[in-house]
């Protein structure tokens, strides 16, 4: 076989493992929901509400971008957003395994991984912020629906969870007013905590 | 909330469920994967290997295909490829699921969804060649990696083998050659049953 093929071939197989990192939100049967579903979840979102985007943007790179911004979690693990003291070491073990695992592909396409991920962490390109805002909007409608089982179940603040929810409104206008109604029903119902 | 984003929201949760349809295919972890990470993957696998198309094709496109095709098995189940008694039912179900869960959204969302859906059943432009091509490629690979333990379980022929890989060649004539070699591979092992 062809080097190229097979180096894609393996980066293919390698990726798989996506589908064994779990992640602190419950899917609607309550089942834990690991990286790839969410991957699958948030890239069909990015299409599905690319109207309300702040700004006009390819949604087809946003999609793209949603499908791999976790594979480096395959290596780092996936860093829970109120979970502050893995937070502090999450951008370095992130980096390391975006240099591995998207090592495994041709240079070009290697860098072209590696690019996608670091723009979706930068979150300064319109695909960036919404893709982010979406990121933020798949868990919080899991956990809403779930009556707020993961956010009980961690102490989740209202002031945490808004805050992570800046990022919403840079890509959504829209999303973040219904995200704030959607929270705020949750401190009404005690599944968020109002300090 | 206005009623649209209500709609579409809707139907975010709705496909959730997709989470919980299982294939007949094993990841590389002997985890039977799920409708959502094979779609995943798939539409992953679409953008990867792209340049092996038999046609120049929309990426987005193939990819949001990718990701949508599956959908209607929340109602009517996977239907396994080499069950030849389910797969005559399979076209009256899927239609029938199509019409109920891609009818959560608003309508022009839902025609939309439906195209794409019938655009890749009946597999006649580019972008349907193509990612039909990969759904065929993206369990082989896996099987392959498994020591084809789904072949051997459904005791799996040749000629059944080869006969749903030619819509692979339709899509490209490069990822068929490289399937032929892994399946003829595996006919060597004993794990494809050679009549």
């Amino acid at each position: 076989m062809d080097e190229r093929l097979q180096k894609q071939l393996a980066f293919a197989l390698e990726i798989d493992k996506e589908k064994d990192v779990l992640r602190q939100t419950h899917t609607t049967s309550k089942k834990q929901e690991n990286d790839a579903e969410h991957a699958w979840h948030m890239a069909i979102m990015v299409w599905l509400l690319r109207e309300y985007a702040n700004e006009p943007f390819d949604v087809g790179k946003a999609m793209l971008m949603s499908l791999l911004h976790d594979v480096v979690e395959i290596d780092a693990g996936d860093t829970y957003a109120y979970d502050t003291v893995a937070m502090q070491t999450q951008a370095q073990r992130e980096e390391e395994a975006a240099e591995r695992i998207f090592g495994i592909l041709p240079d070009e396409q290697k860098k072209e991984c590696i690019a996608l991920f670091h723009e979706f962490e930068e979150g300064i390109t319109p695909e960036a912020k919404f893709a982010r805002a979406i990121d933020n909007v798949q868990p919080l409608i899991l956990n809403d629906y779930n009556n707020g089982g993961d956010w009980r179940k961690h102490k989740v603040t209202k002031s945490k969870i808004r805050k992570r929810n800046e990022r919403t409104k840079i890509g959504s206008q829209t999303l973040w007013e219904h995200v704030t109604a959607l929270i705020q029903k949750n401190v009404e119902k005690g599944n968020i905590i109002d300090e």
